[in-house]
């Protein structure tokens, strides 16, 4: 299991980062268990990102079933979000990549 | 209507970078019209990437509707799939990040 003082080095460490403007960790079942933005949205942007996981990954593996999904990067008009997915959990981070 | 001279010229400059190992154009449809890759291959990108590209922007609208997916890039262990969504095609390189 990750030990929580690894997340939370992981964590001070992007959001020291210039132009990162919210941070969440959510469990392998897709439910938040850390966040820097306010509960709903923290909700939202978990359960979408659990499904754009799951597309991401299906697609990796259709394409090549000894392959393995290991980031997303998805720039939008406002802003970037950024997925890493781990064993046990995933971390998401909305920043604003004029500022970083 | 997108000039086909246009994508011509993306397509010379993107297949001129080193470490691209493939490109799919696909219209709207997510049908390839244009691919360096063998046909199968060509169609089972194609289908992905546009479910993929639905996910993506469905997520995005779903987030804030005032915002817009403008490009996605995945990364592999094997390589990077990047995803460059236009008004009647998509892009679709896979590259190797390591000689990019």
């Amino acid at each position: 299991m990750l030990q929580s003082n690894e997340v939370e080095e992981a964590i001070k460490r992007i959001l020291s980062h210039k132009g990162v403007v919210g941070l969440v960790v959510i469990n392998h079942e897709g439910i938040p268990i850390k966040s820097t933005m306010e509960n709903a949205l923290s909700v939202q942007y978990a359960a979408q990102v659990t499904q754009l996981l799951d597309k991401s990954r299906s697609m990796i593996k259709e394409l090549d079933s000894n392959n393995d999904l290991t980031f997303i990067r998805l720039r939008t008009k406002k802003h970037e979000v950024l997925v890493c997915p781990e064993k046990d959990y995933a971390m998401i981070v909305i920043q604003n990549p004029t500022e970083s």
